[in-house]
């Protein structure tokens, strides 16, 4: 059975960059594809970047509870759908989701073995300069470093904690806990204990 | 705040080595010495192999309740010191036990964070061929065989399971269960939360 993989971040912390790394890394780690109202950017491809559906298509889906979880970002909806993560469990693989604190809560209580990992700035500061840097506007900034502040203060949610200082050793860090976890007695395969 | 690691193996499945090499790669992991009755072997020293004690200091132990866990081993007396362990985890060091499920199930009892890991040959007929290689008696054989049997029907008291089919990746397993474990919320230090 596989396992989801929760990655919280506060934007500016290198999200992106370490989930493609890991997914590089662990041939069974895939990345669970959202669906979205949102329109296509140029280069984005359906069913590969996300499934892209309309606005009625989505409602629909939310009343049919298709959804794990389901959020509205500035007026469009991104959501998980159940059959996309017992697709990649059937064909053998763990699941990696890119989700906010909202979308992980959710995701824990639909999926209790799931792990939730949140990642951390070096510091406020740190994330600040890394914000500004990316040219942000001061009020866009503002209103990240406050739910960054507020998604910390609910940190016991998650199961790790993990700090990126340094991009390296924050991936490493992360494979870790993925190889841990499936060492777990209860995720170990039952079969291998009968062969004793 | 340490964490005690617990490592239990049946003999014959490279733990002796899996720990001085976990010892070699963590400089704030440290073995806890034992103290025991058993007469020192040429070129083990008291108070870095073993504490070796007498039977009357080892029982007057026992009844003040010093022990941790304790165990009688073909007559002689073996023991994990309370006051050993919380010297350790003073100087900020992690502690590495290598202990059967007795004592394993007895840490975890007066330390409910300690992880017990549990180290698994390939298979009962790899384990035999290797304590056949070690020119093992047939009987002591047969005991230890039967003894992983048992030990390995109470597998689920144990956190995580390693097999050794390769001794580089067990211990590269095992070095990632401790990376992990240090990475849960619970164990993180408050001191960077607050920070934030």
């Amino acid at each position: 059975m596989g396992t989801i993989f929760v990655l919280s971040a506060p934007s500016g912390t290198g999200k992106t960059t370490i989930c493609e790394r890991l997914i590089k890394s662990l041939p069974n780690l895939k990345m669970s594809i959202s669906h979205t109202t949102r329109k296509p950017r140029i280069g984005e491809r359906d069913g590969v970047d996300y499934f892209f559906v309309d606005r009625e298509v989505f409602e629909t889906m939310i009343k049919n509870n298709d959804f794990v979880e389901w959020a509205e970002v500035y007026g469009n909806f991104y959501g998980t759908s159940k059959k996309v993560i017992n697709e990649l469990f059937q064909s053998g693989n763990d699941v990696l989701l890119d989700i906010d604190i909202q979308g992980a809560k959710n995701i824990k209580k639909t999926y209790p073995d799931s792990v939730l990992i949140f990642i951390l700035p070096p510091s406020l500061e740190e994330l600040e300069k890394r914000l500004k840097q990316r040219k942000e506007e001061i009020d866009t900034i503002k209103m990240r470093l406050n739910k960054v502040k507020e998604e910390i203060s609910q940190y016991k949610i998650y199961d790790y904690l993990v700090i990126n200082d340094d991009l390296d050793k924050a991936v490493k860090e992360i494979l870790c806990i993925i190889t841990a976890e499936k060492l777990k007695t209860n995720k170990v395969n039952q079969q291998i204990i009968n062969n004793f």
